[in-house]
């Protein structure tokens, strides 16, 4: 059903192949998911959204689980079902709990609510958010 | 230039004073921002948003830091100028680094990047993401 | 600054005075906004959006008003700021008062908050909904 | 499917059996939707979003009928699957006749064009929409 | 499914019909898609869509194929998957190859990504592009 | 007003000044534009964007004119001001006419409106276009 089908390892090329283990090892998995699978028909852009994936999601000032919870918060708020889908698994996967989930989820509901009454009520930025000591 | 206008304490009525002081109680600030200045010429908006929002954001299963680094995403994905600008400073006051906020922005980029190949292309969800144990 | 700038009445064809002419005479006004005049530089795109929103815009199963409410819902939604400004303008002019306007916005947030929450928490279409009598 | 299962009424905790109680209630039916269920994991949140909602649709400035083709138009905008069913079958229980869904949607497909034409024609707002009696 | 059914040709009045004709004589098909079918039971939205979908998308100074592939670019960007699936057919019917549309979603992934960063980073319009020739 | 600041050329590192070298001989310009200063805090996402940005945008299967197009298509429907701004400059550099600027606008439009519309009326993807050759 994907738009250029879906390439599985034993049809894949070895520069295919290479991310494909690379992504593997790096979840401790056997498998790739779906969105590997359909994007590598262009091996281009299957090496530089896992590399750039990859990169982003390492452990650093943010942990791990935390940016989970933030890759849910932006595929919530644009209602990506495949990446609702994906990355709930993840996040549950990097220890999100069922309350995490919930409390996750409220601040999601409410971030969408008030971003849109600042914008309909025109509400100017206060002097104090407009200078930045950066 | 807000909509309805920003109702000042001085000229605000007990209801809407009674909400003023708490959100400056809670903040631990001794003014109210634009947003609650905005809304407050409908009292029960005011207090229905205010308690909402004083609920969802206090500490629980997910910390305050890492709330307002989620409010923070997704004001970012909606394009909320006003948002952004007031919700870049509360996480600053709680404790965001510009490394934080760094990183932040590359997960929430990355995000919305592949939630837009994700549908684009596509891609199935995958079978192990249908069922939850919930 | 718009980007192909503006075309006012005296330096505009007849082509476009003519829809120009229509717009001042169906909204009972001695001049037209920046929207028009940022289209007009191509007249077929002037004449056409001109057309279809005279048509649906006017009076039917749903009245005016109304329909200037959930215009205004739509660009709140999508935080279309001129947008904002004009039909809030344009709302107010056929009827909208400030109660209307707070409760207005009180919905259109609201139903930001569910519309995130409900895919967010993956809910399945009750059976009821998927039958239609139409 | 949904992420944290449905709560049922007969497996409800006397919190979320008051809530079920309630909407069955005041909308006059004998069983709560899936989205009640779905976040019922959740009784806070639950409790809160009802509240909010019930007390957000209820009559007041704006007739019930007229905030239930706003709710569908927000979440067209939003293309909410879930929403879009059940708010299309919420309004058709308050009256909404099918010419007036077919206004509707005209109403609101328009609105996102025009919204999007006005940004990216970067149309600056006019004078008289800047300021705002209140 | 569709809310108010599909109109077929055979149950079609001859406004209707008028419009079907002309769109599968304009697309050198033998059948309209569903998505006409199901906006046909409002006649005047159908035959304004239909008008105003023609004109655009005719050659012009933009070819045929690149207006294909800018609709594939918001559909994906809205992630319409109705629309995704009928204009990638589109598209691809008018000479898109799959490396075409590898590099399509390439940039429209990339667009989306930069798109948030710019607004998020709340990073000022360069002086350069703020005046313009036009 | 950027949130954490401009980086410019003087005072930014080696590994900056080699990407800021990179930008201006790929563009043949002598300066960088402010999206580039703003996210040059965090080095690490300054390359990585722009390395991907550079290839993306290269000549391909699609011309980079084209390219450029869709890039504002997808900016104009994500209403990034920013990135409207520019690269409408950048399509224009590369030969967009004021006539393709004005075509350009109608076919994002009505995909905007068309997109509301076919998952608001609920339309079922045609038989014809769930497989494909791929």
């Amino acid at each position: 059903m994907a738009t250029l089908g879906l390439v599985e390892y034993q049809d894949a090329n070895p520069e295919v192949r290479a991310v494909y283990d690379d992504i593997m090892a790096t979840r401790k998995t056997d498998s790739v998911t779906n969105f590997w699978k359909a994007i590598a028909r262009d091996p281009a852009t299957l090496r530089r959204t896992w590399e750039s994936l990859k990169h982003i999601m390492a452990p650093g000032a943010i942990d791990p689980l935390t940016k989970e919870l933030i890759y849910l918060a932006v595929s919530s708020t644009n209602q990506c079902h495949y990446c609702i889908a994906s990355h709930t698994a993840s996040a549950q996967k990097k220890g999100m709990t069922d309350e995490m989930f919930a409390e996750l989820m409220a601040v999601v509901g409410m971030a969408n609510e008030t971003n849109i009454l600042a914008s309909a009520y025109r509400v100017e930025i206060d002097e104090q958010f407009r200078s930045h000591p950066g």
